[in-house]
């Protein structure tokens, strides 16, 4: 077990009909006037907004609104959200959605906490956020963790750049989880959403560190718990308690605790990154669908007691104690048909990516062959395209 | 899955050497004068105390001091401590140790935070802390879990009575947890530290709700690592992926992670505090151990079913189909034999209780017969002093 550094401030109001409490919470909390941040129209049409508005204007709390957030927030918006925040003199913003909004409203956060600093300087790592203005959340979709976690993702549109960066500011001050807001997201998005929280545990898991046994217990419970309501709400996606085990699977996942201890670097992701960044078409969580099993066979030969481990306890295999090998390959397996099973794609060519692309995808990853990515196994430029390529054909 | 509203701000410093960033941390929050409470001789001879006074000397933090803390932190205690904080104008606690010094250093947060008003009117229930003075801990015991848990017990000595309240107040600033410092903790402490450990969690799962898929599976995966740990510790009271373990459990077992969504009462710390409360020579763990399987063997043909899941998916227990109540008890059994193990008791003949005093602890237990305690089954006096009887032959 490493040493870690921790702390997860979050307050997590889980529940039925919690987001009617966001008004009276607000005020509890003393503030003034609120940035209502939302994305497109499910927010409007299920009648949330409306709703989470009335709540507001019952507890007496002013507001200002920007809606229109992209799933792939961009920079200009959160520009747009910085100047409202500032001419407004809005001291908390209130994110209604998903991990998009999330995003862009914790980089508002920064960007309105600290106006004499380009919030861009923070995403390039030029400059590190002093101040913010805090941010509150009513989620709307079990995937980002976002709600939960230090981590923003935001596109500069204008350089056509998708970075992330982590700070305790980006720590919500509170996020409202109604499982019931998930009952009217459809089949592709919940299994979207569950293999992105799957991966959150999974890149932990599959990190180089030995000895972390703890952390492994939880992250195998974890696993099987979404796995578990995954399937569940594939088939019923009214069913509360399959949305509500993923709902807090997705906060869980993606808040450290999964990973304490370890050592790891987001290899799929980062390999997803590149895909979804130019083909900004395909869903972040069915890029990493398509992508996992092969990244896992490739890596797997160099450490296959590890995936042994997690065919064994996550997925019920038998161990095979005379060849862990095929052990390991039989979870691998699992992993892949429980995706499918979900209507998820594994792999590239299902997703329509263009194979004389992969050289390109892997150049971005490594920063035009200039870096290698640590993990199980140290992934240069080359490697990666064998693994984009191994993730190509149909199965 | 019942409804939550939780937040666990405490930061966690874990690791080897930790400790030695006490000083350099304190100034990094700005406090000024710390009060260093502690209990007895171990802390002094083990030559931690005279670091943790290098370590505040160097960063220029100014400190007074208060050692002498029991193994049941006793009120006496407490009103020193606010009293000192007050006249030295302390504005910070450092507690080094377990759970008895992390209590005593919660109680007096919180009396000198609100000096107009007597601390024992916490405990009582007659006031709740406005403010309250911050507590950082340097952990030497994995047990209570108070380093991360917004309870504290604290014994009233003048009148006989031990009572605990819980409060956000009692979430501490920040608790270093190195698990080297509990490399000397002994056999029989750190088997009764294994058994409290895992009762904060299975008092929690078996609570009465139904539908928390995700948080059995986290106490589940919990439990499995303790178990592994705590026999590992036993044997090897310096291996450090043990202690590490055991450890982090401890804290994750009572920050209230492993109950979320769910309903408990802590049926077997109630009649274990009667016990203690009786025959204070009695460890903590030790009265739980004891008490534990009688318990179970007494709420098990409630829900037979419960007791089954924690067999087969804890102990590895295979599921008997037919008779779904075998496999629940064999799980309890292998539980005690577990305890054993451990060289802990799995009777109250071996703790040398008398029974005739039995229907004295079921009355302190149920007010004199006024309340039952809900759980899997509502117990009145009748039924603790079954449980109580039940525990009594020596196994």
């Amino acid at each position: 077990m490493k040493n870690f550094d921790m702390s997860i401030p979050t307050r997590i109001i889980f529940g039925k009909g919690e987001e009617k409490r966001a008004g009276q919470l607000i005020r509890e909390y003393g503030f003034q006037k609120v940035l209502l941040h939302y994305g497109g129209g499910s927010v409007v049409k299920s009648g949330l907004l409306g709703q989470v508005k009335a709540s507001l204007e019952e507890a007496g709390i002013a507001y200002v609104e920007l809606g229109g957030v992209q799933a792939n927030p961009i920079l200009g918006m959160v520009r747009k959200g910085i100047k409202l925040c500032l001419t407004e003199q809005v001291d908390m913003i209130l994110a209604i959605g998903g991990g998009s909004v999330l995003d862009s409203s914790k980089a508002i956060g920064d960007g309105a906490g600290n106006p004499d600093v380009d919030v861009w300087d923070y995403f390039t790592g030029k400059a590190k956020p002093v101040n913010h203005i805090p941010v509150g959340a009513i989620l709307t979709l079990a995937a980002s963790g976002s709600e939960m976690s230090q981590s923003a993702v935001i596109t500069n549109e204008e350089e056509g750049l998708k970075r992330g960066f982590n700070s305790p500011t980006h720590q919500p001050l509170f996020s409202i989880c109604n499982p019931e807001l998930t009952f009217t997201v459809n089949k592709f998005q919940t299994g979207c959403g569950t293999v992105d929280i799957m991966m959150h545990t999974l890149e932990r898991y599959f990190g180089w560190s030995k000895d972390s046994g703890i952390t492994d217990r939880i992250a195998e419970g974890l696993l099987k718990a979404v796995i578990e309501a995954g399937r569940i709400a594939d088939q019923n996606p009214e069913d509360y308690e399959a949305r509500a085990a993923l709902m807090w699977a997705g906060s869980l996942s993606h808040n450290g605790l999964t990973g304490l201890g370890r050592e790891f670097m987001m290899q799929v992701h980062q390999l997803e990154h590149e895909l979804s960044g130019m083909y900004p078409r395909i869903a972040h969580g069915a890029g990493l669908s398509a992508l996992w099993a092969s990244w896992a066979r490739y890596v797997c030969p160099a450490w296959p007691e590890r995936f042994a481990q997690y065919a064994v306890r996550v997925w019920n295999v038998e161990m095979n104690f005379e060849a862990p090998v095929e052990t390991a390959l039989a979870g691998i397996r699992a992993t892949e048909a429980f995706f499918q099973s979900l209507g998820m794609p594994v792999s590239l060519e299902e997703l329509e990516v263009e194979p004389e692309r992969f050289e390109e995808m892997a150049e971005k990853c490594t920063n035009f062959g200039k870096r290698t990515l640590p993990g199980i196994c140290e992934l240069d430029k080359k490697e990666m395209i064998e693994i984009y390529q191994m993730a190509y054909p149909r199965r």
